[in-house]
């Protein structure tokens, strides 16, 4: 038994529950779980249906996006998910999908005003949308670029504060402080995109969700004095 | 066994139908059930996923919002709930979702107008949406002053008439009689926002239903002569 | 035993299809099935929720809306169904249902262009919209009236060219040679609404199907050298 | 035992996907699977629901379109997968369906442009909508014509290149190496037509994905040098 068979096995559930909650379809998207103390991520490996995945077909990947245990060749976005592991090693867990209103969104370049309380439970502003990849960054490293427009498009923001975000062009990513978190705001995400989607479709001149209440619900969820949950 | 037991299984079973009936996600939304005899309700508890709720875990909380049975912490949507009970003694059940097309609307921050007899078997107008709620207001008390925007739209009509309504940037509540009726209002004012939704998107000038059709079914479901229904 | 109990046992089983294909939900709509020897139908009881229908349940009824069998009060749309099979003598089966995609377009007042082959596979020409009731005939005798108001809408063409409708501001009624044809073009009637309303979404402008393709598909189904299906 | 039965019951577990992936409904649609070996392949038979459908029951046809073996009459487009066949002898399989959002593209007769990456990995052009089908053809071999109309749409491309098509008015077709591959590809066509949807609502002037990003996402997947998937 491997000794990344505990990390092996929570990465192989996160995926699990990508197309149990229609996130994904066929080989489409990712989830990945980091383990900071050895520094290493398990992913899915590249091309593999869902329906067909195991937990012992994981991938086990170090920063340098090297192999460190698993058969398979790991997902063609390994690269984005270890960029943004090297920077932020506090993150549990990296999610990208191609659920549907997320990937309309990020083929029509525009990020997510914040139009509502659902959004702002999640997110104190508007979920950004990276911008098109440079051709020179295309053709120099492609996945790992993704993962610097990601980091980018933050700037000046923590990745706790913004935990999911839209590549222009392709499609959502999410993360979190454990993978299941990751998975979560994923989720929240397509969710978000979908309601912002009808609300403009309804009232195309709704404004952005007033500073006072964008506030009270990110603080009493995320706050220094959050009374959200159980204590 | 609680004193409580009944009425915490009866708002469990309540909760448990949301999910079912894809009214919320995750930990959003909540459902609560009124006894009128003891002037409490029984409410989820904050932050818990609606796949791990158990009915023991339900909190009992009076009307002065202290918990008078359960470990837990209850919904942080508890004064809302509280201040609807105290107002409209002979209510059973109050329900607050994050179903999309209701929220869409309410971040939009429109009524539903009354489109056809879909509605018209439920309410005889509008949809209300309340006023967004004022700087003072948010941080004076935000979730008893949601409670009091509800009331406040309401103003002119009884919560009998009117028993669902959209809090502006936020999202639905309905109630009724009983726990089991206002989890279909819940679930009927999502139908008729997203009927509602396509509606104006083939017709944007599509009239108010006429009044005759209005009265007509309005009244053979809930009017003095109604004859919807067995007797 | 009732002898009209294979009567009920169809009609049974055609209003359990209505859920089962997301047709209807809680209580709302209703399914007949005809006699035409016997000339009654049976049809749901009135407001009785789907999920907790019995065979039993169901109400036979003559031409004169009288009740010959069965313990329960019948649906409220029972004179609707019966003026059909009034004048349609040859009908076996009517549903009424209130699908979204069919509804908005009935709230809409809007007939339903034939906009291509699917369409044709049912049906030569737009699927019509009634008039609005006038306020004279919701007052007189309302559900026989909306009965009358889909026999004026066919007006010039014959049920069995048009087995679909839309009854403005309410919803759809369907029917058919039996009343698994009637399920099945109610459903058909849903995903023809659906597929107008993006197609209209995408180009405003689309023309309706031009007349040899509409013929050619209407025809290899529904003309006297058809060769659609098994001989 | 026929010596057709392993194609046949190949093409009927390819059928099945067909409703399992809520691409067709009731007996629209079809899929079919070539034995390039004995130049005859094995399809739907017409009218038949796909609840009903046994593997025996696949008619299995030739390339001058005669029942070589089986008990039914084909699929009405039976021509249609034939003349494909009979010009790309090293196809596997061709799927058409009714489904949602690629119907109402090819009835709004619009190409759909290629907007994503999700799009990209699959065909590196806008997939093509044919020409309406003039009269002359209609009358004189509808479903050939259909067939002709499919590979003048390709015209300068290969069908390897391009591996799904709207026919105008009509719905999508689409095809592939082997039979589950063409299942696939009319699956995906159906999500890339409804990400296009959402993404023009958004915004109507999203331009073309850019060549360079095109052309990465589509070779890493099919060029030369793909390292997508497992090696």
């Amino acid at each position: 038994m491997s000794r990344y068979s505990e990390l092996k096995q929570i990465a192989w559930e996160c995926n699990q529950e990508l197309p149990a909650r229609g996130l994904v379809t066929h080989t489409f998207g990712n989830a990945s779980a980091y383990d900071p103390e050895s520094s290493v991520f398990a992913i899915k490996p590249s091309g593999v249906p869902f329906s067909e995945l195991t937990a012992g077909q994981m991938v086990v990947v170090d920063l340098d996006y090297r192999v460190v245990d698993g058969n398979l060749k790991p997902s063609s976005d390994t690269k984005t998910h270890g960029l943004l592991y090297r920077h932020w090693s506090d993150l549990g867990g990296i999610v990208h999908t191609h659920s549907p209103y997320a990937v309309a969104w990020a083929q029509a370049m525009k990020p997510i005003p914040v139009l509502g309380t659902t959004h702002a439970d999640h997110l104190a502003r508007d979920i950004p949308c990276t911008a098109v990849m440079s051709d020179e960054m295309v053709t120099r490293d492609y996945e790992e670029q993704t993962g610097q427009q990601i980091l980018d498009a933050l700037s000046g923001f923590s990745h706790a504060e913004v935990e999911m975000i839209l590549v222009a062009c392709h499609g959502p990513f999410a993360w979190g402080e454990t993978p299941q978190k990751a998975v979560e705001n994923s989720y929240m995400l397509e969710m978000i995109a979908r309601m912002a989607f009808h609300t403009l479709a309804i009232n195309p001149d709704t404004p952005r969700l007033k500073d006072t209440l964008l506030r009270k619900h990110f603080e009493r969820k995320h706050g220094p004095d959050a009374y959200y949950g159980q204590p």
